[in-house]
């Protein structure tokens, strides 16, 4: 009897990923809406919209919000850009005040991109929570230094391997061994070319997931939508245990577009997630961009992520002002018979 | 030595799952764009669109394609419907002439809704070949009845158990019981309401398997796209051994629409499958048609998927010539604070 009895309190990630009544409070959503989105237009959101998203995302219980970029100036003209490819202090205030306890705030740092050591202040100086190096597998030494730097300036931090599709298992194992010899709170696996089946989703969490427990990290998922599969994969990731889930609203991001955080609000039980405050945002402030943005699912993308191609050349496609012939663009990438 | 020679011939389904090379020969696709996607135009197809579909399918090394049902014209006038409503043997052969060894052709009959008796020829009088019997769970009795007058009028049959996800295990399983016992080829796991999550069709793919195989049964999955999932859904059942798979051309399908059958190719890896003929006939018949019918993934059709209902609802809301206002839909379906 007492035997049953401590069985029962011993709830494993196996019960729990069974059980679809409860939840695991553990999971934290970070919608990157207007970060991963403005790759689409250049980070030109107005304030009211990326006012808009972040109360959206507050009323809606979503844990992080990314506003865009701490990208170099030196590297990149600001007459170019919008404010959000910078994210100055002041204009972030602009928008969320002292935001306090509102939600988390974070910014992704690329890089070899970003000149961190000056441009990212100390924490006591910003209403920023976290930091996200985002790095290619050939700039990880980079990118410990980065992460390194952050977290001694008070933030937490993540570390997003991009482009992990094209990335060799060896290559990847070595990432790891690195990453968790750092400060880093937690490794994301990025699907940037949207690229990655499910099995393929569950074997790299799996993986990720045996090197960041034991030293005490988190692992997150990244997804696109290339193949239809955003939503799927990100269940699937957290299914065998990924905590930090990336999303955007209407799946706003860049070509294909991200895991709708919509969708996947519905999938968590954890009830302090919302739905209504995030339809409202949608309507009002991030459907009315899409015929602008063209962000979303489509043939071109789904040919990219099928051949594990960055999404550039069908972005180009659809910027055209017809954009219909996928067969045109199916000849060009694509030799079948 | 002769040990291990033995236990590389004996290939399982485990290796065929984790073969990314490889596929399984075992496989069937069928293209359910004229049937499924006359859910919303009233079966009124033209031909030349019809054609454009069956040419497609046959270049696309596609098994089989469903043009319709055999509805009953006591029940539904045919003044109000399409030809692919009724399937007449003239019809069909206007379009596919003798078919002969081209491809699969089959239709679909729901359970008291057809004058089977009368209206499905014996085979020797027809250039269908497959029948597939659509049944909600109370109907079975009359399902089995429909399969045994295919089948012994010389067709292959499929039995499909619609709105599987309303349905309880217990029920599940007399009807798997009762259909074991009959000649039918194939029983489909069919997610009438887009409302099912991997773990769910998976848990059902093998319930369903546990029946069929021992009878020598094959099993098919028919997905809705509501949740974004009838693609990554289908892949977790062909996973689990699913060998039929339901698909149509740019998911063309009632509501939400199903499964992409050209995204489902990109994912098979049998050589015989070619996708550029798919994507001219999307090209050029398919995608001319969606301004007018309004069908795929969009929040309505997510938020009955979600609470799941039929998307009856959905389909009225997007009818509406705005249908923007996501946020009332949701307030009149849906009470959540």
């Amino acid at each position: 009897m007492k035997g049953t009895m401590e069985k029962k309190n011993e709830i494993t990630l196996r019960d729990y990923k069974r059980d679809w009544i409860g939840y695991r409070p553990e999971i934290k959503v970070l919608d990157c809406t207007i970060r991963d989105g403005g790759l689409m237009n250049n980070h030109q959101f107005d304030e009211n919209t990326v006012k808009a998203v972040y109360q959206a995302c507050i009323m809606a219980g979503i844990d992080y919000i990314e506003l865009g970029y701490k990208a170099s100036k030196r590297i990149f003209a600001p007459k170019d850009f919008g404010l959000w490819k910078f994210c100055d202090e002041d204009d972030i205030r602009r928008i969320v005040g002292d935001n306090v306890g509102k939600i988390k705030i974070s910014v992704m740092a690329d890089a070899e991109r970003t000149d961190y050591h000056e441009d990212i202040l100390p924490k006591e100086d910003s209403v920023l929570d976290m930091i996200r190096v985002a790095t290619y597998i050939h700039q990880i030494p980079t990118a410990i230094d980065m992460i390194k730097d952050a977290s001694d300036k008070g933030y937490e931090t993540t570390c997003n391997l991009m482009a992990i599709s094209t990335v060799q298992e060896g290559q990847i194992r070595s990432a790891l061994e690195a990453l968790i010899e750092t400060p880093v709170n937690t490794i994301y696996v990025v699907d940037s070319f949207g690229a990655l089946y499910s099995e393929q989703v569950r074997d790299l969490t799996k993986m990720f997931l045996d090197y960041a427990k034991p030293a005490g990290k988190e692992v997150g998922i990244h997804t696109h939508n290339n193949q239809q599969l955003a939503y799927a994969n990100t269940v699937e990731a957290l299914i065998e245990g990924a905590n930090r889930l990336d999303a955007s609203l209407a799946g706003l991001g860049r070509g294909a577009g991200n895991c709708q955080t919509e969708l996947l609000v519905g999938f968590l039980h954890n009830p302090k997630f919302k739905l209504r405050p995030l339809l409202q945002c949608i309507r009002d402030y991030i459907e009315p961009l899409r015929e602008k943005l063209r962000w979303g699912y489509s043939i071109p993308y789904m040919l990219t992520g099928r051949l594990n191609l960055h999404p550039r050349e069908a972005m180009k496609f659809m910027e055209e002002t017809d954009a219909k012939d996928i067969v045109a663009f199916f000849d060009s990438i694509y030799e079948e018979e």
